[in-house]
């Protein structure tokens, strides 16, 4: 049997250099699983790398800490090689009993690809450490488009990322807003839309940000996450206010939405249906705040609790002439997580098909 | 001398009829004071009788309240008559050793008019026994319009207000929009107003009622508060949001307003420094939150640290093209107080000029 | 092969009577699960109904629910027989598409236990229906040791509560304190314990209660939890504190124990690390608040993100001379969740070793 | 007539000496106030200095700042001189339009003693500076008794502090727990203390510490405020555990004190009516929360709605054989404010009688 299409390339180990070498499919047909690295095994690095490790066609050959933390300790005992970011610190590792496979440094010359979960704002630092070693990239939300060059949604853009080196999945809040914004732009057009984010202050496991008791308006306007969803969906008009509240669980948007066209609420809720990682609640069962949904997310037994999927309250969507109304939450910690997955398979062209790789995806997960 | 002008009158004490005396200036031109009754010495009740008290030409002739509490207590340490709202709680006053004066009833008897500050949705059952008194009564904004039949806010409506006999003053929320909007409309004209409304949980002193830790949002869109502020700024076009959120200090407006014509940031921000009862803070000044607006109300040295104007940040006014963009927060408990005050000269023709009510009552509580 | 032993009975159906049946253990000594009802699948029902689902000595043979709220959905798309509390709302949840089975009297009538998870304070009032139907009844920590006549904790006195037939498992705080201090009391001799117990206010999934910025004081001392741990260590001295906070995670206690001897912190925390159902976290690897344990609980990968363990900060654990300090947290909605399983066997006598019962359970629960 | 007594002391102006010179009393027996500087004017420092305005012994010469904020603009405004602490910062301040009237050290020339009310830590930096300038120093609780050498109570070591040049007012909390627990040393002994501070997050103006969600224990055991408390209170046998909770209001202190004799709530209670800046709420009229006490403060139109004083609640004193046990609520920024005005008349000899340094600042201020 001969290997008659080849489209998979991976940056070579040849430092320094681009030069692609077929890597994906060998002669014999069988697939070679892309080499993943986390750099930062934190939050949002824990789960792409559990979501990864759920997949048939990558594998995660590594994860990074800067200290022996629970985090660093619990990437052990999952069977993660764990490698430390920080040399120096690689002897407090050993005082705690926790077993270090090497730097970061080595994990790069490892893997073909590293997706960069650490603190926002810090990662495009790493982008020079990246390219030398020659392995592609995927940044989170918290970096800026202009340093990356290119953004990533699984729905709206995915064909934009096939085969390309450097990349950021947008923020939990960008990603939200795609996942509910791109099918009514598809569907019905889409005038203007006007945002209002309320965002959970810090992330429920931190306990050192607040506020405690107040809210913080974003006072420039538009805030960041108008223009920021124009990087996955170019084109379309936004602008977006946003507020920082004293809750831990998920951010909510209000969002008014002027379609291209008359519409009934039932005709947006059929499109969303068919939307994949939009899921619904209703507040007439009782799911009236995010409190709910978060407990309802622990009914359905995922990993960690997460709720992957934005959730639009159903009995919360208005339609009044063109004009749409909705709230919909979103699970700060998780909704990226499944992008980062698909990101990897365009970034690779395991497949070309976006609404394949998603199905794929959200099966290993249990989405839907 | 002979009293020549005619135009304040009261609603007799023949019970049942509306036949109104003249009452409030005497033959010899000595003004009588309006005989204000509050019912419900509570949040906003206490913040009225101060607020009346300070005015030259109405003053308190008592107070109610249902349980022997600490306001009870306080009320009666600032001299007021305290009058019990349910005759059967009277025995347990006396073992409080709180001095009661009589039953609402009583005070019915004596004051001519009442400001109803009892709980929300609870004041429209009284009515009826105020018409049986034949004592005017302003209610609050937890009542419906359709029930009382007129809403009033100092700017926008005063005149609809002249010589009525019940009416409400809008809620906090329709206060703080009318305030910012009203001045709009004269300006710009307004074609379109969308806000959203992010609520504090409870009243500050209340320890009972939630969200601890969730977003919660009004599903009913538009929320209560576009139509409650058509009731004083009509043919407005306006449509609201609104989010409960885990605080206690203020509520905070995220508002988009599409204005007749193009503008500028400093051509809005001039017409609302001209605008009474809206101030501006800064967050380049370091005031970046509400909770910041209220520890420099404590600076002011206002009665209870209340800040009674509407606050916008000057930082956060945007305007693009012809729609504007603005953050405003509003002082729950206060913001009303001097509309109370106002509402009540309205009811009595006391002045037939609003700004005229508002530069006086303003003068009295040290607001500007 | 001849049954010798008979030593399990079960309530008769002959409603009103106590006449016990043989019946687990049939004469080919093939074993006969207890059929377990849950009376509320909220909070608590429905992680106990996952708990006993996991076993194999017991199974659920109904749920009941009030109102066809999600919850109700959920009970259905798990597997569970819906019963309905109140047979009036029984429309509803057929107008809502849920397929019900019966009333709560038709699952008592085919159930040998029934565990009653409903509302706090209201279980009290069930209990004569259930003895009317011949049921066993386990009750929650809502209700008072007076109404129900038995109290029961695994560690310190299953054998109390062998083959009897109405009880209450402790409260979630009193379940912890008796998981630490009991262990304390059989090791060293206890003299005195001081809890100071910081409660969360709401549950995490109800957004309708406070305090959402105060601390509330429980103002009876000593609060309920000292004279409530008694029912099941007797003859301890201890009185308690207790505040409620605006979080909804976990309780957190800050225990002094006065020894009867001279300890040191390794000695106490030796004895934890032999008890079943302590854990121990470290602030040292970050682990510094309640956050963080629930955080790390994720990671756990138990269901619903539960931690059934009370967790004991091991670098809070200090010994002066013999008075030790230490801080538990306490997870309210599933500490007690393994009890109630315990329970159902010391009231079937299905095993007579606490020890035995515990083990069997943390394994089917996943614990350790 | 003749001054016979010379007992007042002030540091020389002559830099780096300590020679002192007679000051306060003028040879014709009038009085020359002392020269007030305040370095810091925040949450404390802006208390300070207007307390220390209405003392008729005492004036402020100056307060510092380090950024053009609201509060340097609030201190002009208050006909403050304004210095500015980083000379590097003064054309922000011009830029801002905020007059400025020198740096630091043209203030430490200027005036006789120095409150120190920079952030907790920082202040032992300045030591060096204020000796150098030869003026006295008065630093808050965060600074550690070891680096001042000296701590201040106005109750419990007001004597200890006659004529000393540098000394630390104690932290909120440790005056809290001076105020109720030295009168109970004098009345009936005391054998130990347990307390267990429940410390609110962040001030009420900072929107940016945490915990939202979450309780963080302190570690370590004991915590600093024992220790803390015996720099006043020397002797004492006291153990403290604290944690912190998402709210901004007020501490809370929950305290076991094993009395020197068996005694009564009553006469415990009356003690304390005894004692100056120590006040009583009471649950039962409906004050059963922290957000309460605040609302109470409110009505008592103190600047700031401030509560200097330590608040017991009544009917949570409780005393079992020898053991007593209470509730107190601390009001972080007011309740040291007052010790700061007697700490510098004892500083200065200005009398030597605590209680009557404490009743006269209590008069200024308007407390009780």
């Amino acid at each position: 049997m001969v290997m008659s299409t080849v489209n998979i390339f991976l940056p070579s180990r040849v430092a320094g250099t681009n030069i692609y070498l077929l890597r994906f499919v060998k002669g014999n047909g069988e697939q070679v699983t892309v080499k993943v690295a986390i750099n930062g095994y934190g939050t949002i690095g824990k789960r792409v790398a559990d979501a990864v490790s759920l997949q048939d066609d990558m594998e995660i050959v590594g994860v990074t800490k800067t200290r022996p933390t629970f985090e660093a300790r619990l990437a052990v005992s999952k069977g993660f090689d764990l490698y430390v970011a920080i040399p120096e610190n690689i002897p407090s590792f050993e005082e705690a009993g926790i077993t270090v496979k090497g730097t970061l440094e080595d994990l790069l010359g490892i893997c073909d690809v590293v997706v960069d979960c650490t603190p926002g704002k810090e990662g495009v630092n790493n982008l020079e450490r990246y390219r030398k070693f020659g392995v592609k990239a995927i940044f989170q939300g918290g970096e800026k488009h202009e340093n990356i060059g290119m953004s990533f949604n699984s729905l709206s853009n995915y064909h934009e990322n096939l085969g390309i080196d450097y990349t950021r999945v947008v923020s939990c809040n960008t990603t939200g807003l795609a996942r509910t914004i791109y099918p009514l732009v598809k569907e019905f057009g889409v005038k203007k839309v006007y945002a209002t984010m309320v965002r959970r202050g810090p992330d429920p496991n931190n306990s050192k940000k607040g506020p405690v008791n107040a809210i913080v308006p974003v006072l420039k306007v538009p805030s960041h996450h108008g223009p920021d969803l124009k990087t996955v969906i170019h084109d379309l008009d936004i602008d977006t206010m946003a507020v920082a509240v004293p809750t831990t669980l998920m951010h909510l948007h209000c969002n008014v939405v002027e379609l291209g066209r008359e519409a009934t609420s039932e005709e947006v809720i059929k499109v969303w249906e068919k939307t994949p990682r939009v899921t619904f609640v209703d507040g007439g069962e009782g799911i009236v705040s995010t409190a709910q949904i978060m407990e309802m997310a622990k009914d359905l037994k995922r990993d960690r609790s997460d709720l992957n999927e934005i959730t639009v309250w159903k009995d919360g969507v208005h339609v009044v002439g063109n004009t749409l109304y909705y709230y919909q939450a979103i699970h700060q910690e998780s909704d990226v997580v499944p992008e980062n997955v698909d990101c990897i398979r365009a970034m690779f062209r395991l497949t070309e098909d976006n609404l394949g790789s998603i199905e794929k995806t959200n099966r290993a997960l249990g989405i839907n």
